[in-house]
């Protein structure tokens, strides 16, 4: 069997496993996502790859090279949001199996050492906390972290981990040796539009757009909404009204730029037909690859929130989740991936990614690569997730064809 | 002792009943409602009044007048908001009874009957139906709406009243006669700023707005907030941040009629940070006492709904909740308050009343009357609900006189 026709049995196999009424719930570290692991493990075993879990709970399958050149590492993550779909995250590890296998199908053995890797809890969905297993890997987890976060029945990362087999006291000395692997690949669907619309096959990504998440917490003052005029009012779901508006006026007016703003989550209290709101709950994303654009859509952000509290008479509390610097991919190996489609003349395009993934961390320490497939209307953490398998097939193809020319 | 000093003191002793951390729960129907209403009977009792209950659990107070004349009825209600004040309802009950007792200290007794009445479950917090009393006793309220509320633990209002001692399914049967009564009278807080901000006393209210109810269900297209560039974008947010700019809009327009309009709620979904929400619900109050006024906002408002639709390519279900009509009050028992207003020298103002009373029921058959008292900036349905005594006073005042002068 080819290694792609693997890919495609592996994920009807895998996306069996938290399966539920609405796509699939798999949530990192619960019975589904070892379920999944299992499935996974008999397949690196079958391959002859030696399987070693790390303390965080990352499963690695290692195919040793006949010398001992830093290897290649390819990988993903298998736990998925709730009623998510069948491909995000499931399609990269199963992308590094059907190629670890047709690279073994033929002679000679790869001289570097070949290494799949699911990592740990790459959605935030259970401890609202991304990129757990890369993190920890690369050393960007402390042992407060998995103190700090907790899922909602309370459970904290570190029982979890250790619940799993996991050794979380020890994640901070568990760190990978950037010597030992000249390069991390990771195969994703894209999870937007773009290539879907644009009938192209292959996204190279350049960088990794980093979010800068904030709270704004709009006061005004609650009323009844029969007996307080019109004039008399601090309403502030009017204020955050007029503040999602300019959130998106921002990542407009910086769209040239690949920046995008959000405003994802909206609470309105109390919530009552007949009172009029007296405070409101905005929670903002801006992203992009270029630092300076995100930086002058929050200054704008935030000079409209000053003028609306003026103008309103409401009061607006700022507080900052994150911000991070968005992060470059290889570019060398990006130009190996651009040679490789150009050859296979597969269409492609150079794109930043919006989403946040593994590669991310992976990239701090090793070489990264991070190719994207086609997703259909960039659907995604959707039941409704679903992909063109030939349009998937040029990017394994892809991935292939470049992981082999390195590990030969 | 005065009638009051007596109002005062009920006001102390009713809001014992229900009292938790924050401010005073006391829900239809509950045992706190229970309390509040023993004291009541007791008070009644004390005053020579016979009690009974009707089918609806309302509590009556009377005391006969020396003619057979039509009577007047004096009522409001003891239910409460969770978290709600001391003054909503409760004392309307108290100055009715207050009245009473310093109508019967005096020489002659009432030729006309003298009525206090509680009406059951005013507040729409436990039933999701408001005035539901009042409704019954004026022969708006059916067996099926006994059926088909029901509480949050799923008691429906026919089991509620049932275990409270009423008779529902004689409810259609046992509606007041017309005939009986010459005049309601209702005194309850402002629940709005218009009073306490304009240094006025007494509130002659001259109608009460009607609520046109509505929900919007803002359908876009859900995205990765990362993935989905802001030119692929159907976000439902920011159509719905429109949409509420829009009903503010509309509101500010027809103030000078009164007419109000609320955005009370707004449901963003799936509500996460790194997603472009699909999907926004809000609820519409839109109010006033001018039919045409209401109309004119609401017209305006599906208007700009239709626009956003077309200019973002969203979609918008509309689901009407209820356009009720603004109800009069009697004019003559208007200007007999007015009247004694200006006798007293007491500061008024002719005004609608925002919100919804029973008195709204009650002038369906009884020439009804609406006194407003002001409370501490208009802040109700909430712990911190207050009133200056000084000047409940002079609306105790004129309720009185306005009273003691119909039934001699």
């Amino acid at each position: 069997m080819s290694g792609f026709e693997r890919v495609q049995e592996l994920i009807a196999t895998i996306s069996q496993t938290g399966r539920g009424e609405r796509g699939v719930s798999r949530l990192a570290l619960t019975d589904a996502d070892r379920q999944a692991r299992d499935i996974v493990v008999e397949e690196m075993k079958a391959l002859g790859m030696s399987v070693t879990t790390d303390a965080c709970c990352n499963l690695w399958g290692r195919f040793e090279g006949s010398s001992d050149r830093p290897g290649v590492v390819i990988g993903s993550h298998l736990d998925s949001v709730p009623e998510g779909g069948r491909y995000d995250g499931a399609l990269g590890v199963a992308c590094g199996l059907g190629a670890t296998r047709d690279i073994l199908a033929e002679n000679p053995p790869p001289r570097r050492s070949l290494s799949v890797v699911v990592f740990t809890a790459e959605e935030s969905s259970r401890f609202s906390l991304a990129t757990i297993g890369s993190k920890a890997a690369t050393g960007n987890l402390s042992l407060m972290d998995t103190l700090r976060f907790r899922d909602r029945q309370g459970v904290t990362l570190l029982d979890a981990l250790r619940d799993f087999g996991g050794r979380p006291e020890q994640i901070p000395r568990d760190c990978l040796a950037p010597a030992s692997y000249h390069s991390y690949f990771e195969l994703h669907i894209e999870q937007g539009p773009v290539l879907d619309w644009n009938g192209e096959d292959v996204g190279i990504v350049e960088a990794i757009a980093a979010p800068t998440r904030f709270m704004l917490e709009v006061v005004g003052e609650q009323a009844h909404s029969g007996a307080c005029p019109m004039n008399m009012r601090r309403d502030a779901m009017a204020a955050a009204a007029e503040i999602v508006l300019a959130v998106e006026r921002a990542g407009r007016a910086e769209s040239e730029f690949g920046t995008v703003a959000t405003v994802g989550v909206c609470e309105c209290f109390p919530g009552a037909m007949n009172v009029v709101p007296g405070r409101v709950v905005l929670k903002v994303d801006v992203r992009g690859i270029v630092e300076k654009s995100i930086r002058r859509a929050c200054d704008e952000i935030k000079a409209r929130v000053e003028s609306v509290c003026a103008e309103r008479g409401v009061r607006v509390n700022f507080t900052l989740y994150s911000a991070d610097k968005p992060v470059a991919m290889d570019g060398l190996l990006a130009r190996r991936i651009e040679n490789v489609c150009k050859d296979l003349k597969v269409k492609y395009r150079r794109m930043p990614s919006g989403a946040g993934h593994d590669a991310m961390y992976m990239a701090t320490l090793i070489p990264s690569a991070l190719i994207f497939v086609p997703c259909k209307d960039g659907v995604s953490h959707n039941p409704a997730e679903a992909v063109d398998w030939r349009r998937v097939r040029s990017g394994y193809e892809v991935l292939l064809q470049t992981v082999k020319d390195i590990v030969r």
